[in-house]
């Protein structure tokens, strides 16, 4: 969806990088985070303050390999390698699938996935998954297990003036972010936490340490253009059109197509959102998110194989710990796909 | 060390990439590795066949953030997630000190590290580590354990002819490769697998898309940029100077230096290599590895803190499963830096 704002915006987000640049393992040795590119740092710094959706200061950046190696690299660091055993891992339904698999997949002995944070009743130390917006169902969350010895992380991808309001500067202890989510470039694998506890972003910086001594250079500097470019268009005098302004009228516009699909076929219903108050655009308005949550009406029981039948590729409400009436559809593809899959 | 080299090769080595280029996840969804540039992986292969120290016709190539996370990939893919216990890892001393950090941080019930290939004398299946040449020390390896039910992985980022006569094609079920120690351009974090059988090949995947869901693109296209510069260097009627040829005459005067300082200090040793014809060079010559495995004589007892009170800093031996006597010193820093240290 966001490849017709970059092709538009030209030459000055283009990349030029020589060959002998930027080779060594390191960035800034004098950095908690040393394979962190200072550029890339201050470009994600200046685009918050613009924005005002996470509070940067006297906090830690630690960059990743998307925010998917940022979130193994904060269950790294919030549990503890002398435990006598894992600690347990809960968000609320529906929650990401891939949070599920990435907890289990290398059946770790620091933590271990504990489901539904809505039926967590252990009474032992805790990691809150909290996403919010929520993917796959676009509504805001609090931590909701609220008990002694809970950490949270919170997963900020879809917290931009694009898909939601921006109602205050988020500040949790652990906070991530994505460029994918952000400004479309999925294909950098660049993602940034915002972490308050020192410690803790020092245990993050090690886990990427091991897990993939470090993260691209390259696409750290070309994350550093792109976000300079979103944040130059944010600027009164700017000659861009605004990133998010742009980018808000075009999920607005799907959002207007998806919700008349859906009344008219009466087969489906999707969420309805609250209306807030954005403090960046001016703008009172509803979620928009990222993704739709579809919920299939009576007759149809598995919602993924009808969408599929019709050649619609989605993914099963089963995967995010909800039944089979649901479905995740993505709502960031190219417009050619998008308008076929509306009609 | 190799900065040098790609500063005088000059702007043929260098990327462009717009704005707009390679924002998606995907890379080639017909491809088993779906993340893997199909540009790069053309450089791999035409590399691989001039310089002639690996097989590729009908194999699979998977790309990974480094060849660090390759390694995880491959173990996670040699073994079971149905496994009632955790396979063994093995590799013989001195063996390279990271592997030993990565099997154990995540406590993993699919794989534990088990040291020494050498005294493992478990009746059961189990995963043996190859470097070669072998880092820390240099020497060429072959695996030592010999027992049904094991798997190899052969880590052969310094099989290059810069550092190593090329003696065959090396021929695999798993072979790691990084660009960090072909070229120099460890920032890149870009390496490869060249595995033999397509389901090891897909779990390997399978990982990279747990673990980061993909690789940078970014990284992927520079890393393609640089490697063909690699392989026209090679060509006859290159304008180039040959890179393997610069580099391998760059190290080898770099140990003539050394051998002589050590030679003359009376307080070292380090290991004398037998010479070996490269099919590569066309020359008869002892491998000259990328890291210098220094002893320190009687009278010192812990070689790092003896260097280090001269400002020298190095590896201990005990890292690498062996004495105090022992460190690892790199042989690849800028000119300055070793010049300085070989004073």
């Amino acid at each position: 969806m966001y490849e017709r704002y970059w092709q538009q915006a030209g030459d000055k987000t283009s990349l030029l990088i020589s060959g002998w640049h930027s080779m060594s393992y390191f960035s800034d040795i004098k950095n908690l985070c040393w394979f962190l590119e200072p550029q890339f740092a201050k470009e994600v710094i200046r685009l918050h303050d613009i924005v005002g959706n996470a509070v940067t200061k006297d906090r830690h950046i630690v960059v990743g390999t998307g925010s998917t190696q940022l979130f193994q690299a904060a269950l790294y660091a919030l549990s503890s390698p002398g435990g006598t055993k894992p600690i347990s891992v809960v968000s609320s339904t529906p929650y990401y699938s891939f949070y599920r698999q990435v907890v289990e997949y290398l059946k770790s002995g620091l933590y271990t996935w504990a489901g539904d944070a809505a039926i967590f009743d252990k009474d032992e130390p805790y990691i809150e998954l909290i996403t919010s917006p929520n993917n796959p169902d676009g509504f805001m969350r609090q931590p909701i297990v609220n008990r002694s010895g809970g950490m949270l992380i919170h997963d900020f991808a879809y917290y931009w003036p694009q898909y939601t309001p921006i109602t205050s500067p988020a500040d949790h202890e652990i906070m991530l972010f994505t460029v994918s989510k952000t400004t479309g470039h999925a294909g950098m694998r660049i993602g940034w936490a915002i972490v308050k506890d020192k410690e803790v972003a020092k245990r993050m910086t090690k886990f990427i340490e091991l897990n993939s001594i470090g993260v691209s250079k390259d696409s750290q500097l070309r994350a550093a253009k792109i976000l300079q470019a979103v944040s130059d268009s944010c600027e009164p005098a700017g000659d861009s059109r605004n990133f998010f302004e742009t980018s808000y009228h075009h999920v607005a516009h799907r959002w207007q197509q998806l919700r008349k699909a859906v009344e008219e076929s009466r087969l489906f219903s999707t969420p309805e959102f609250p209306a807030a108050f954005c403090n960046y655009t001016g703008r009172l308005f509803s979620t928009q998110p990222a993704f739709a949550w579809l919920k299939c009406k009576d007759e149809i029981e598995n919602c993924e194989d009808f969408l599929r039948s019709h050649k619609i590729l989605t993914r099963s409400g089963k995967h995010f710990g909800m039944s089979l009436k649901f479905v995740r559809i993505s709502m960031l593809d190219r417009d050619s796909n998008f308008d076929l899959f509306i009609k």
